[in-house]
């Protein structure tokens, strides 16, 4: 396959989890998922950083996507595209990515305490990539991808991550560039 | 296949990548690969973590390894079995999944100096499966894996990593547990 056709196959395909994961930087806040407990090892369970409202705009905002999607390839794709799941499968596919992509910054949130790394403190990799990962392990049961989509995927992963933050730390909108 | 045959297969090919990304704990220091220059954002290059010495005995030990495994082959294993690389093949591939290994660490170190993070503060994921990935992607080519190996070994070389840390630190051979 063309490799740029590749490419935007695969960002299509896991848009909903980007913007799961984006959304709560904006619409987050609140009362945290762990209501500020402790591990038994003394530190925080997730953090500050993972909350309820977050999560759930998270959500709604990846199944909103979906929904777009789904009004693009109706409108502007051929019919018989790979892409099209039809409303419904586009709701399910996306509240898959993106219910699978917030489990996954709350999984890494969990090690990151673990590791006894703070809210903010990075974790390169780690940061960048477990929320693709267990966004496709929740939606590839139900959506197969091939495989060379899945290796492009967690190798630009990192890249957009950091390439879009560098873009950010240019514009001044955030003070360091990771 | 049978799950704990491809556990074997897969931690058997692996084996070489393992030695030279644990040997140079014991056998590095003296003078790091980047003589203690910076990068241009003022921090170092990769730091004192990755030397000369601890490099050269990764990869002597690795190729150790590969040629200890080849006469485990020829001594104990069926001459037909897909282990067979002989002895120039065991040399070759362990000098490529230790040079690799090795090289993995490196990077992780210079991506780790990127993020301000210092040499033992850890990088979860990234301390884990770096080593593992380019130590994949320098041998692959010349000696390629079934694709469920190479998915068993990045899902448990962080296990691995882990629980062996675990045991360092009920033995107090290590002060933290990862």
């Amino acid at each position: 396959m063309d490799l740029l056709l590749l490419l935007f196959s695969a960002i299509w395909y896991i848009l909903p989890a980007y913007i799961a994961n984006a959304v709560p930087c904006i619409l987050g806040g609140g009362r945290p998922v762990d209501f500020g407990k402790n591990f038994f090892d003394g530190y925080r369970l997730i953090g500050n950083g993972v909350t309820y409202r977050g999560t759930f705009f998270g959500i709604l905002f990846g199944i909103i996507t979906g929904i777009l999607q789904h009004f693009i390839v109706i409108l502007y794709m051929d019919p018989e595209s790979a892409f099209n799941y039809g409303l419904s499968g586009y709701i399910i596919l996306s509240f898959l990515l993106a219910t699978g992509a917030l489990f996954g910054d709350m999984l890494g949130s969990f090690i990151k305490r673990r590791f006894k790394l703070n809210q903010g403190q990075s974790a390169p990799l780690l940061d960048q990539i477990t929320f693709i990962v267990f966004a496709l392990l929740f939606a590839y049961p139900f959506y197969p991808l091939p495989i060379n989509t899945i290796i492009l995927l967690l190798v630009i992963s990192p890249l957009i991550h950091l390439s879009s933050n560098i873009v950010a730390y240019k514009l001044h909108l955030k003070k360091v560039w990771w």
